[in-house]
């Protein structure tokens, strides 16, 4: 890891905003984790678990690829009380969130954002190279979404054709990512415009139902879903 | 990580004692997910890969987490072959365990007691907070049986309402545990009655059927299984 | 870890055969993962993130047990392209790979035996007794599939009593390397032997439809699958 690369990079957000930020993009992932519990019939207990997994489980990752153990998701008190409070409130208003759904889908679009931003320069701090970097922003900002839908016991929506489209938002976010770093142009600005860029195409995916296309010739051995 | 903690903690128990009482820990969880291998069909090898997570995959776990690498389970000879005896009890001696299903059902419950006590301990003896130790302990014990039921492409038990009580009374273990440490009044004697308490809770919650609340005023929306 | 042991293992083969070899085993696998997520309807992202996860998943999982950091799927770009690369050859041609299932079963067998003979050998370099070194081969050759097949929500492969034998040619394999290792025969000559041994036992396993005993006197309590 280069000593300048940290000192730039810490430099992007000062840590009280980036920890507000993460503060919210780990509460709209919890509280899709604690939808998802209740509509699988879940316990209180199985609707905390899922909440914390679903927002903590990206990083955890990211983390334990890094090397930086114990993970923020085990020193940071913040990150392990959100998703709880993320829980309590679906436990309590459940049919008030579903209501909005609308809403909830929108941050999570912002968790994905900030998430893929986030880990991408998190993983560049350690020593990654460009690729790798954006690749574990990546897996930051999908990789607790897949976890939740794995203790689920549901195919993840990430990689099904027939849900609109998530993890090209968040590919293009850390790209710009790697890119500003590579051209020496990284910034508040150039990251926020990042986050909102990623924010946005996710938000258009949902509006036209964008979605990706399978496998060419495709002649299926199984049943369409 | 606090040298002080690391010398307190370690008096806990002889090395011995906690050792044999790690192995039948090890020993009760095998047994369930061999069990559950058996009931799903797998051939000899499915049972003991089993066998092998169920027992191991809540410590590995933790020792990722805490960077206690390589993990004990990759270590200690002991922790691996335990399991693999357990795997051919059960492949050779199946319908008798299953027979004594309330007996294996008592010990996997001293195995919860077990693990989220020394879970906690080691947690903390790593340097994390009494939160996160608590959170690692009930990991620790829980997590094995997560993964078995990942692998057998079933629901997890841990999040499911109609099952009786299973992450309440690690909770309480792993508090007492930390509130233990808190107060400095860790010793074998508290460390024993964590255990011991553990142990029961989830003895009567199988007894009496308790249950966590689900949602309030939930609207399923799929159907009761 | 004893430097004795790195230097003498390491040079058992030159480190760009090692390179090719390990590139082959990844590019083999990724196509296994590629064509399951064809066949779950998995878009062009979840084609992209099986054949990722189905090549890289058990080398990542035995770098993190033996604390390689970042683990070689984030430092080596070729790692990382080469299931891109397999990805977009079934993206656009699978009908054809389909065809050739016999190749890549052949194939698949060639992984199997580079992996547990790679995986065996990085272990003990880094400090692991002969018995976890073999255990951790053999999770570096089964772990990516066992992922592929969770992430795509079935039971996993390796562990049906329906399916042709896939751990035992592993576990030979690994179990001649921890012995040349022992008796001090390790050499590029008795690696290549173990690859072959795995690789051949895995072929025979799948011509003659050889299968591992499920449990003696089984009375299954599930249906027949």
């Amino acid at each position: 890891m280069s000593g300048k690369n940290v000192r730039v990079l810490q430099q992007l957000f000062s840590p009280s905003v980036q920890h507000t930020l993460d503060l919210i993009g780990i509460f709209v992932f919890a509280i899709s984790g604690a939808l998802l519990a209740v509509r699988k019939n879940f316990d209180v207990f199985g609707i905390a678990v899922l909440a914390e997994v679903t927002a903590l489980g990206g990083g955890l990752f990211r983390d334990l690829i890094i090397g930086a153990v114990p993970p923020a998701a085990f020193t940071d008190l913040g990150y392990f009380l959100t998703p709880l409070l993320a829980a309590l409130l679906v436990f309590f208003l459940h049919p008030h969130v579903e209501r909005i759904q609308v809403g909830v889908n929108v941050f999570d679009a912002a968790g994905l954002g900030l998430f893929c931003v986030a880990g991408t320069t998190k993983a560049y701090e350690y020593g990654l190279g460009l690729t790798q970097s954006a690749t574990l922003g990546l897996a930051t900002a999908v990789g607790g979404g897949v976890l939740r839908d794995v203790l689920a016991n549901e195919v993840p929506s990430l990689l099904r054709w027939d849900r609109d489209l998530y993890a090209v938002p968040a590919i293009v976010g850390a790209t710009m990512v790697v890119l500003c770093i590579r051209f020496d142009m990284l910034s508040p600005v150039t990251s926020a415009l990042a986050v909102v860029t990623a924010f946005v195409l996710r938000l258009l995916a949902m509006r036209f139902h964008w979605r990706a296309p399978r496998a060419w010739n495709r002649r299926s051995t199984v049943r369409e879903e």
